[in-house]
């Protein structure tokens, strides 16, 4: 029996542009995780979960382990529908659509409006989890750089307008992470936003802004696209991995009605009423905005200490962006191929993840690669750099 | 901005084909649910799935809420391999993914399997649901009818030569629920199965099997096709939706490696940490040999007792298959619509699901209705087809 013989003509295709295999090797016990965009686990309120799990059962007994029937699902809508009127989007019911984490909010996007044909603009570099989606459903891709003020969007412009001009096929969506850019760390500036949505009314594509990390801002806090957008022209994907727990896979789109219709007839997993109504009865009793003042100074005092590292370890050659919010700190090391000291530095006792996995062209990212000062806890953090620098030390010599 | 301008070339193909839109009014208040597929509401344990994430959390921390890192993840996949054993299924840790319960799993075959071209071949009536799930990738179809001993096969027979014969296309895939079927009840026979098995190596088709319902037998269990299976022709898809609780969602597919691979590949909503863990926490203090006795007992006993509802209110010309096992009584009622009356019968006080929705063609299952034995109490159960008999013989009238 031949299996090749039996896959859909996409599925052919998507295995043939991107091959599943790891990419990450496996972690050595003790490894101090720099690699890893995980909450740091003290800031996971496990706890508090499970106090909400006892006071879901209690309250709704059976009703949250069917497939429908918990009122706490509408609860939880309820309640993403205010976090984001914070954030200055206002989205109805039908404007808003739960999913399992951003992944999947990304890949059901990708399936209703990519096919082998659309031309997709992204981030250079941008989240390789969703640059992976992508490419399971069309290889036309677009890069627009990113620099210390994000997505570049002159840049943008020069090559939407080179490519009318040459009567190339225009990209029919544009995703980006304007707000602390995974990996780069980096946010785009207002102007650069405003300048954004001209270019999509004057092009005409879609926005599908990534907004994972956007509440976790130091000090300032950035206006989402979705909430400047007049036209119905972004679609906002946002999730409560960062902010709660990634393991609950509470994640979700707002966007035009009708965009929300045929999003949730292909999201064929039904909700999922356990993990749903435990966020919600979480919710209910959780200060979200103390809460995230303390995600925030944490953050932002780890993030410190990890510059500050930087700062004290690296050699002259390593530079770096400073992020203001977020979990990532970008770095740049002249003349050096990043892919290529991974296995010393995992057997040192750190990961890090290589630049070249955040780029369509791998060799744009040789130099490059991501720290996260998210996970590993500040002690950790110092002897992680500390163990880094002695790595690449070793590699300029 | 015109957003079908946006949408892929497949998903307004699958709009077109089958537009979202609800075939199930909501049901009012008091209403006796003849119609849910959902477990009795006593049958869920709710207790003991309480005390499973007081455990989980109190033993493993923060470890089920991040994205990975929980030992009890792996825990789930051997006992769900320990449990396929049982029934003869012998899956390695590479031949079974877990899903978001069995819909998820229909969802990604048919995603890896099914392209435009692609021909399914269906039972008729079929789960509507998985029906939903193929019209999205297709529109080529073939009907195989079902009669009380499940798909025939012969019928089956007759078909892929005839289209061999005439050179039309032949399935690729045949997708069957062939223990306690949905809508039926029915069983497909020991010889159906070998026949089903001997066909798909002669004419080169896999098969979907869809066994969610297979563990809850009244007297005789039967043998998976995935467990005749020597060629890696079978799909199997199980749930824990039927046995534990649906509002989990977990459920699984067991295949060949290869098959296993892409499937992974291409479910982006990763895995579901803290559902999945709890689950595990759950199966490792349950007998869950003691507590499928107990469904199977007290599911003989609901659908008893909805047998003689039948018997003693119905009148004559209503027919019905006598199920074996599973959630469903397949009732006809010749020279009637069915989804004509369902409307008075909601206003009378009990629901229903109409034939119609089982068939391609609608048109096939007027004469049908769909009774669910699960999630009613004995006492509803009887009260109900009280109101359904006085609504029919009121139309028959």
């Amino acid at each position: 029996m031949n299996m090749e013989s039996f896959l859909s003509e996409d599925t052919k295709t998507a295995l043939k542009n991107d091959p599943p295999g790891e990419w990450m090797p496996t972690l050595p016990d003790g490894c101090i995780r720099l690699s890893s965009g995980f909450p740091a686990p003290n800031l996971i309120p496990v706890e508090q979960l499970q106090a909400a799990v006892m006071r879901l059962l209690e309250e709704e007994k059976d009703l949250p382990l069917h497939y429908i029937g918990s009122p706490k699902m509408a609860k939880l809508k309820e309640q993403l529908q205010a976090r984001l009127l914070r954030r200055g989007i206002r989205a109805s019911e039908d404007e808003l659509l739960i999913t399992s984490g951003a992944c999947q909010a990304i890949d059901l996007i990708a399936r209703i409006l990519v096919d082998n044909k659309t031309v997709v603009a992204v981030e250079s570099p941008t989240y390789m989890e969703a640059l992976e989606v992508f490419q399971n459903y069309t290889k036309h891709f677009i890069s627009i750089p990113v620099d210390e003020y994000g997505l570049q969007t002159n840049k943008l412009e020069e090559i939407l307008a080179e490519r009318k001009r040459k009567g190339f096929p225009l990209p029919r969506i544009l995703y980006t992470i304007p707000t602390f850019q995974n990996p780069t760390g980096t946010t785009m500036t207002m102007d650069r936003r405003k300048h954004v949505l001209e270019l999509a009314a004057k092009y005409d594509f879609l926005i599908i802004e990534d907004d994972a990390y956007g509440e976790l801002y130091f000090q300032t806090h950035s206006v989402p696209l979705k909430a400047m957008d007049n036209e119905g022209r972004v679609l906002h994907v946002g999730s409560l991995s960062k902010v709660v727990a990634p393991g609950m896979r509470i994640g979700w789109i707002t966007a035009t009605t009708e965009f929300i219709t045929a999003l949730a007839w292909f999201k064929k997993d039904l909700d999922h009423p356990f993990a749903q109504a435990t966020m919600a009865s979480f919710l209910e009793r959780t200060d979200l905005e103390e809460r995230l003042k303390t995600l925030r100074e944490t953050y932002q005092e780890k993030c410190n200490v990890l510059l500050s590292a930087l700062e004290q370890h690296m050699p002259k050659s390593v530079s770096w962006y400073v992020p203001e919010g977020g979990y990532f700190v970008w770095v740049k090391i002249v003349g050096v191929d990043t892919s290529e000291f991974l296995t010393q530095a995992l057997d040192e006792g750190v990961s890090y993840i290589p630049g070249k996995h955040f780029f369509l062209n791998q060799q744009d990212g040789a130099e490059y690669l991501r720290l996260s000062f998210s996970y590993a806890d500040q002690k950790e953090i110092v002897e992680g750099i500390q163990k880094l620098s002695k790595v690449i030390k070793l590699i300029l010599s």
